[in-house]
């Protein structure tokens, strides 16, 4: 299976997201992994790795799209960007997924006119994992799309993410939440209040409204929120593991010279990778545009090699489980 | 100064309550701790404490309003009850601020109908400090009082989050920041974008839109943004610091073990209390109800005796520098 991968798109390309790709290409064997971006420097950063490893290939695209550019604009007339190359590359078919940390907006333009919504779908939503909730993540949607909602579209939302936990984690009936500053049925913003009726009277596992203190408490599966909600929750969360994680990682520096430690052996005596996984939300490197027909992985911006190489791992998972024809099915079934 | 407490309100009354109000009688030797609840039951808690420590007094409310009856119901009928007792207190000059861990709800309405809207407030808004932002802490508002806002009830919230933090954190201009989903100006819900364009026309130093990773930034002093939004990422904040203050107490503990060291040596080499302080949002102890006639500050539910202890402390803050007062002189001024 095919994954395209924006190689100029987010802060640390191109060299992160090659360095990503080639470990994708090596861990995943039945994956070939498509570079999209500049010929010559993708064949001089990948170049030496391409004549051992097989499934890495290149795609030019000359063209950069900038974080501050407007994306309709960006994505009608850098034609050879490499988010508009990469998008296009799933639109006909030669890759099953494409995974980009570039301007998340033109991301989503990109997928919306070249690829359209998918058959059935009301919207596009952004659906993120977040990993710090052991044994498996929760599911955020949406996460940023759409920051303006009605009712219809927050049930909307609550589908795709059943849907997409579902096949994902292969959870039967994952449990719904809705996210608001009141478990009972009465507390809320208006959106909120008529949301948490209609999803009453759907056929979902939907257990009710639940606050912010639940999200890590795994209190549902999937939690349901508008996209400008999704959003800021999403970045707190991510803004406190970033100023933790890199407090944590100081103690351990500062514990290592008080007791004359390796760093090597305390990292292992205080399980410290296991707690700097749990804090570093990169760790599963994408959230998933659900809803248009095809497989986009926006990873974040701040993405490193190993945020890219789960990014890849998501768009395989995500393709392999044909998403957006489930979709249709899950949308003919209402 | 008189500080009302509610003894009867909160998941660990009236002990810690009590102990927290006895350590504050203490600590704070010009303030006068009231103690408001069953007699009978603070009598047999505090006598012992009250012959040494002078400034601490009972004030008799033999009714509790439980967190799950509805507000208005409950502070019409229960007269006595410890939270309808403590506000009129404050009413009626008896006191200059409350302190209540009891039902937010029922806080807010008694407040509202007992004190009233302070002269020239458009609303009432819970204005909570989150104290993970050394030096200083920033200050969340609306915290969960309007779940439902106007473009000109942020810009209120604007206004009075600024009066308190210039008056309890001595800043001069602190900085003003819109939560939204992005920094740009375009950024944002419709009340958002709405209520952005508002704030450019005051004389607040608001510096724009800010996102969920700034808060712990401390991108902006004041974090403005509707009560729906403010409840969820505070509560998002508490969880997460919930969660992670028990693993890192775990992890302290696996790391004696291994070194065999004594917990106090290794509390002071890893600066472990500074840690623990700064994960623990109780430390702060309490939201302002600010906008009513008189200084109410909402404890957390949860809250031990440090927090209670904290929250009076900021009672007599508020007090003292006769919010109330200011917030009519604010208002005459737009």
């Amino acid at each position: 299976m095919k994954i395209a991968v924006d190689a100029a798109g987010g802060d640390y390309a191109p060299q992160a997201i090659v360095k990503g790709a080639i470990k994708a290409a090596q861990d995943y064997k039945d994956t070939e992994v498509v570079l999209v971006g500049k010929k010559s420097i993708l064949t001089m950063l990948a170049g030496p790795y391409m004549r051992k490893t097989k499934n890495i290939s290149i795609v030019d695209a000359d063209e950069v799209i900038e974080d501050h550019e407007p994306p309709v604009k960006a994505v009608q007339t850098k034609l050879n960007s490499s988010i508009v190359v990469g998008t296009n590359l799933v639109r006909d078919g030669e890759a099953a997924g494409f995974v980009s940390a570039g301007s998340s907006g033109a991301v989503a333009v990109a997928a919306l006119l070249n690829l359209g919504l998918a058959e059935g779908a009301i919207r596009p939503a952004i659906g993120s994992f977040i990993n710090i909730t052991p044994p498996y993540p929760v599911f955020l949607i949406d996460a940023g799309a759409n920051a303006e909602c009605r009712p219809e579209h927050l049930v909307w939302f609550a589908r795709l993410g059943n849907l997409y936990v579902r096949e994902i984690l292969g959870l039967r009936a994952p449990r719904i939440g809705l996210l608001s500053n009141g478990q009972e049925d009465t507390k809320g913003n208006k959106l909120v209040k008529d949301t948490h009726k209609l999803l009453r009277d759907t056929s979902l596992n939907f257990i009710g409204n639940i606050e912010g203190h639940d999200i890590l408490k795994r209190a549902a599966e999937v939690i349901v929120t508008d996209g400008f909600t999704g959003n800021i929750v999403l970045k707190t969360i991510e803004g406190i593991c970033d100023s933790w994680l890199y407090a944590f990682t100081q103690a351990g520096q500062r514990m290592a010279k008080a007791y004359r430690l390796q760093m090597k052996s305390l990292h292992e005596d205080m399980d410290m990778s296991a707690w700097t996984k749990r804090l570093d939300y990169r760790e599963y490197g994408g959230a998933c545009l659900l809803g248009v027909k095809g497989t986009i992985i926006i990873a974040h911006g701040r993405s490193q090699a190993k945020a890219i190489n789960n990014a890849i791992r998501l768009a395989h998972q995500t393709a392999e489980h044909n998403i957006a024809e489930k979709i249709k099915e899950e949308s003919s079934e209402r």
